[in-house]
């Protein structure tokens, strides 16, 4: 039996080969034949061979410091045939490495890509290393010179012949990338039929929409639909179509699967609408933390009114005024509407 | 008159600090003592300069192939008194520049920052070049060597003593990235109130809203404000507020001034539910495209109804049911709700 293909971005040693690794430990009991890894040099290529059914897919999704990797979301959006099933946390730590033996005392430089570098900034004020910007961290690893330090993920520690010499050492704790496992959707599709997809899990599913009236209001009148259908939603953006400024898309995550009858029937009133809909994903759903809203840590600044306190004029309240950029005088003597 | 502080991200040459060069121009007129435009070493020292009143900051805001900056828009959410008050889009254009006199045939290597090597990927396998990394577009026109080609924004020619050899030698045409100029809220305040900025202008504006009640259709809620308000909106996204996975902020874009009647009352009846709300920016609205609908280019894929040709038990169509991966007799035969 071939082994199934799994494509990333490489080269070798990349977060979305770490993230490969992970959906292979996954998802092997699904695949009896194992994964082959293979390393692409961009995402088009990655999203190419899925499609042509030469095997599976691995994308970056997601970063909880920049957001979503809007390229990767722009392609699945105009994907002809391929869905994601599966998505992968990685957590962005860098460990340091150098020549086997070599020690860190010896390294005068530091090699990564210029976002690793940025990223472990204190690492190399501390030990006075001169930064040497690198093609990728992963570059850095395999092509380590005597006298110098290379910073990158994990798995590099496994690929190269490197020691490693300090782990998370990027100055901030707690980043991590979400990556989706891509197939077309009749072999997704024969997943979840199998028996014990059906068994007792919860789905979250991302969606686009695309309403084909425009206007003020278009975006409340669409999440209504939603709202009836007392679905949870976790994440929600607005993009132009293909890049096209003045068009718009919206991507929402729900904590919900597409074929359940209230998701079902939402989609339903929203195509009958006229609006255009696709799914680009169903996953197993992660375990998310739910912190209590009295918990929630607000931005500084702005406006929350509380109404055991609230005075009677807060509209003409100096801070109100500052926080909603509310100029003076204004609404009163003008007529703007 | 000691000129007004413009500070923005370094080195010298960055697109960044050709957006502060733009800005500098755009308001000059509001600056009879012009402008010094000072380099920062990251995003937050500019904030930080420009909350301690030394100047104004120049941030990078939204990419239209890349989507928001979101460590900058985290940042402006959670600044304690800073509010963007213009907007300025440079386009993302690389040139290719060698020694003077060089002549690019005799070049053997292309150094620029990793993302410009692989936005000009063409250019280089045109001309045979090796790719060398460098810290940054600007570092690698500041440090060219005989035999290199270094890629960079436009402004570089200006700033170092280097021959352009090609100019906007990217492979994708149409890449911009816009600017936020930030200062402090009373300054802006005090500008806004000067009488020509009370004459014809229209304004766009940036809100960022925090629902302080959660559950599903709190964001439908919330929009439904708007809506009956008649704004129009042109952006939306979802955060969690300050990085913490499970809580909700929304930024909203406004085809409107937060003090205009109808705005004003929206965030009147947002603030007396107990909702959080600030706002991020209000500038001059730009001249955007506003293509007719029945021109937009939809994704490959996806569901439209054509209610002309609409079939009885299309939700039983198998295109429908993969577009929007509807699971076979699932919804017949399971209570999933």
């Amino acid at each position: 039996m071939n082994a199934r293909k799994l494509f990333y971005l490489g080269p070798q040693g990349t977060f979305t080969h770490q993230a490969a690794v992970n959906a292979a430990e996954l998802l092997q009991s699904s695949v009896p034949e194992g994964f082959d890894l293979i390393a692409c040099d961009g995402v088009p290529q990655i999203m190419q061979a899925a499609q042509n059914g030469e095997g599976w897919g691995v994308i970056a999704w997601e970063n909880n410091v920049e957001g979503y990797v809007v390229p990767n979301l722009d392609a699945l959006i105009d994907a002809r045939d391929l869905v994601g099933f599966a998505r992968i946390g990685v957590n962005v730590e860098f460990d340091a490495y150098t020549m086997p033996g070599a020690g860190l005392e010896d390294a005068h430089v530091a090699a990564a890509h210029p976002h690793g570098l940025a990223q472990c900034r204190r690492f190399i004020a501390e030990h006075r290393l001169d930064p040497a910007p690198a093609s990728s961290n992963a570059a850095a690893c395999r092509d380590l010179k005597p006298g110098e330090i290379a910073l990158g993920p994990r798995i590099c520690g496994d690929l190269y012949d490197i020691e490693r010499v300090g782990s998370a050492v990027q100055d901030y704790q707690g980043a991590r990338t979400e990556f989706l496992v891509l197939a077309r959707r009749e072999e997704v599709a024969a997943l979840l039929e199998r028996p014990k997809s059906q068994a007792d899990v919860d789905y979250e599913s991302v969606l686009t929409l695309i309403p084909l009236v425009t206007g003020p209001g278009v975006l409340a009148d669409l999440l209504d639909v939603f709202r009836d259908a007392g679905l949870n939603m976790t994440s929600f953006i607005s993009r132009p179509i293909k890049g096209h400024d003045g068009t718009y898309s919206f991507i929402a995550t729900f904590d919900a699967a597409p074929w359940e009858q209230r998701f079902h029937d939402a989609l339903v009133e929203i195509a009958e609408h006229g609006d255009w809909a696709k799914t680009l994903a169903v996953y197993p759903r992660r375990e998310r933390p739910s912190p209590p809203v009295t918990s929630w840590m607000l931005p500084q600044g702005g406006v929350r009114l509380d109404d055991r306190h609230l005075p009677e004029d807060w509209q003409n309240d100096g801070t109100v005024r500052r926080e909603l950029m509310w100029r003076s005088n204004v609404s009163q003597s003008w007529d703007w509407a």
